[in-house]
């Protein structure tokens, strides 16, 4: 009887300890960075609803997916997308193990240096360079550099590694999303090998969380008869615009029922989003501060948010979150 | 005081059924369908060292990744893949709304009930008659027929809609991964969006772990303006032989630590799934049981299990499934 009573005790205090943790995550905020407001407000109230048997904004566990655009939503994207950064940087070693290189356009002007002219690149030409330093290898010999340059490159402005680019309130957003059952998932532009590399020490999301503009891969055999997959130049998906919903159907094939964005290119993943049943949350960051980050919109080159799609957020019941209003701190490393 | 003491007594009686559950758990068979003998064997002691912290085969929790191919290997093949079934079996519905498809072959002669010469139909024919029937809709418009069809369509030989013609023992495998821990997925040749109608309801799979032959859709807007994805006749991906690893590539982006397939169709997947670093266990269910389910091998036209399958399963340690031996239990409704 004495063993029944200790354990009882023991279980006792386990419980209030467990209630007690328990009632301190209840009090806590889970979106510190967030100021009061009517986006913070969107989210938390969202979730509380959508996670409420009693609610009728219920949503059943299994049905609870929300697609997070990255760049530009999750991480700065200016001045240039990370992921083109990061093949620009690599050119130089190429041409080391490729001498040939030099001589050949467009790695040509990428080695050169030169910014003004590396500015007027094309579409095509860009697409060669991509190519040539995202594809050839296997997919593990692929994903070896981008970890060795994401823990070393810096970003010109910030001189912090691109990493340390996330936004701290997107960051806290997903947390509290999964804390409340729901799947976290990219649907990016970006590369999906690519984002795969960091995506789970960096933002929570696994590999198997990433739908992202996906090329080929080829099975195949190396010399000692391992099987091996290489990554090849053949363009599956452009996950971007329309391919967001195609990208989300062919890799997740459930309606997410939260998506965040930032431009253009991620109007149709939120209008999909928002076409199917019951409670929906859709919300697009809005780039309008140039002291801590980037003001831009419908003149930028990358991540264009334009007047229409402003108006379309109103019109729809989308939820703008402006950077400056709504974002207590935006970067980790910013002082409280 | 009297209410804590309550409290307490509560949580005790609580604590107390929780372990007395615990203990039966552990005590009762996780594999009641298989014989014992040395492929039960390997699921068992493959779990179990994957998730014991000490072992050196420990496989830490967000690798686990489970891949099952799915027509012969979790359900029934014969005489044909059920969804070429029901591709076929749709025909004249679709004849009903389209009657000029009564004069076009391969139409015409799948509407006629020839066996004969539907058997004698080239795979050109049967592409045509799988766009028909499984393309030019919306992707919720493409389910609701199936889910009908999958719950008043019986099989030919069994007399029983095709979702009771699951595998008993794959069924309590999967469960067994997943209580440990393990994600688990279909790696399929069948059509992806097909299975994704039933996979969740009759094995606990949810759509967005079906990787399987994936065509692409099309994003845009009804008459209303919603937005909709209709399926498109283009196929993505073929995911058969080496099409699987590319496949989980492409759907996953982890390799799969466990592999189960029952053909040469699977192959690949388990080189791929064996070539990765640590413990790996790949299985391949044999048809050896003309009685209770169908034998083939070399010769069948599908689920092809040819003698150097067999070699390269006993070379490279995969274990060898037989339907016969290791099976107590095929389906459900056997009587035990």
């Amino acid at each position: 009887m004495k063993t029944v009573r200790t354990v009882g005790f023991g279980l006792l205090v386990l419980c209030g300890t467990l209630l007690t943790a328990v009632a301190a995550q209840a009090q806590t905020d889970p979106l510190p960075s967030w100021n009061d407001g009517p986006a913070k407000q969107a989210i938390v109230e969202f979730v509380k609803a959508t996670t409420d048997q009693a609610s009728p904004k219920f949503v059943p566990p299994v049905a609870r997916i929300a697609a997070f655009d990255q760049d530009g939503t999750t991480w700065v994207e200016q001045p240039m997308y990370t992921q083109v950064i990061y093949c620009l940087e690599r050119v130089p070693v190429l041409a080391k193990a490729q001498p040939e290189l030099k001589d050949v356009e467009p790695f040509k002007t990428v080695l050169s240096g030169n910014r003004e002219a590396m500015a007027k690149l094309t579409m095509p030409d860009l697409e060669k360079i991509l190519a040539a330093t995202l594809t050839g290898m296997t997919v593990e010999q692929f994903g070896t550099p981008v970890k060795d340059w994401l823990a070393t490159a810096k970003h010109p402005r910030f001189k912090r590694p691109y990493p340390e680019l996330v936004y701290q309130p997107m960051l806290e957003a997903m947390k509290l999303l999964r804390v409340n059952g729901y799947k976290t998932y990219f649907v990016t532009g970006g590369g999906q090998d690519f984002v795969r590399v960091y995506s789970e020490p960096v933002y929570g999301i696994p590999p198997e969380q990433v739908v992202g503009s996906a090329g080929g891969t080829r099975f195949g055999y190396d010399k000692s008869g391992r099987p091996m997959l290489t990554k090849e130049p053949k363009l599956l998906l452009n996950d971007d615009k329309a391919g967001k919903p195609e990208g989300i159907h062919l890799m997740i094939g459930r309606r997410p029922v939260v998506a965040f964005g930032n431009s253009i290119g991620d109007k149709q993943m939120l209008e999909y989003t928002q076409a199917g049943d019951g409670a929906r949350l859709m919300m697009l960051v809005h780039h309008d501060d140039a002291t801590r980050e980037y003001a831009y919109g419908p003149k930028s080159k990358i991540g264009t948010f334009p007047d229409e799609l402003m108006a379309q957020a109103k019109k729809q019941g989308w939820v703008v979150i402006s950077m400056k209003n709504d974002w207590k701190r935006i970067f980790a490393f910013e002082e409280k």
